[in-house]
């Protein structure tokens, strides 16, 4: 198996990620640069017609896009060290909050970065207001993640999920838009080192 | 069990869908008003911080927000007439084209009727170019939609999926801020024509 991706690029960090607390190891990684255009190319858009990385190409040549569908196959396929709940509630309270730092915060992180830099002005229109705008949302959501994690260990509750992934790649790709958590959210913070000292934090 | 929303929100209605589709009935509906503000109501969001519609209430008052959460849920709960998938790779392309059609298109079309309109611009910022831009990749995304069905009788293959859900919903949205399936679109208009003749499509 192959996954084409950028190693430093968010949705990228999230699969390696996942994979490396997974245990899973062996697959291919084949670059595909952003900034260059490869994924807007033909030939990756055979794989992806939405030109997104990253993307899992199976044995069978059958492709996988989106991170959290490319969880869910190794997930689904390794289901010893679950990291997207096991009981229904579990895998409803993971998949909340999963789509709660997603939705709300790394997508808007992404908006806020391409449309307040105009980092990929060459195939998009970006609107500063609307980037700016994300910014502060992406604040508003770093004060509410410090509140919720004064009473939870991990952002789903009492373990370790694909919350946690999603929320730190989302707080460690915000650095680059100089979106930083606050000194008074000691709770965040916490929670943050506690996340960074894990080997997966380096896949 | 309960759900709180408004019967007419996307949202609301994709869970509507999914819960018909299943054969899940006897849950009690709370009509929570968007437009007059319940949802942002301090009772409110003690059920979903985030302020959003639907929430399930479970018998035990734990709260799951995030329709794609309480779908899995009941997908959990009552396995039979699966509509998330059962094979890892059938559960990875469901989970893609649901993705999909959410991320790229749902939300968008929702980022383009809150931004194009100011319907919220009581409790958010509306951004008329960033709204109308959203109009516009929302047009591409059926386009790319139309193309897809030429090949296949389902957004995610060969079975009805929740990826079907979202499309649906998205399409039956998007007609609010006058945006429509082209009459060239002849694939996605027989897509959607079957969809529509679905009971769940009135639940």
């Amino acid at each position: 198996m192959k996954i084409y991706e950028e190693s430093t690029a968010p949705n990228a960090r999230r699969v390696r990620m996942f994979l490396a607390e997974k245990g899973v190891s062996g697959l291919e990684y084949v670059h595909v640069g952003l900034k260059s255009g490869d994924n807007i190319s033909s030939d990756f858009r055979k794989k992806n017609p939405l030109a997104k990385i990253p993307v899992l190409e199976l044995d069978n040549n059958e492709c996988i896009s989106e991170s959290m569908a490319i969880c869910r196959y190794f997930e689904a396929l390794n289901p010893e060290n679950p990291l997207m709940g096991v009981s229904p509630f579990e895998q409803a309270n993971i998949e909340m909050w999963q789509r709660r730092c997603e939705i709300s915060f790394m997508n808007i992180v992404g908006m806020g970065f391409q449309h307040s830099t105009g980092y990929f002005s060459d195939r998009m229109n970006p609107i500063k207001e609307w980037g700016e705008e994300c910014l502060k949302q992406a604040k508003v959501f770093m004060a509410f993640l410090n509140d919720h994690l004064k009473d939870h260990q991990y952002i789903a509750g009492e373990a370790f999920s694909v919350a946690d992934i999603t929320a730190f790649i989302a707080i460690e790709f915000a650095r680059v838009v100089k979106v930083r958590i606050e000194d008074d959210h000691i709770h965040l913070l916490r929670w943050y080192q506690n996340i960074k000292s894990r080997p997966s934090a380096k896949a």
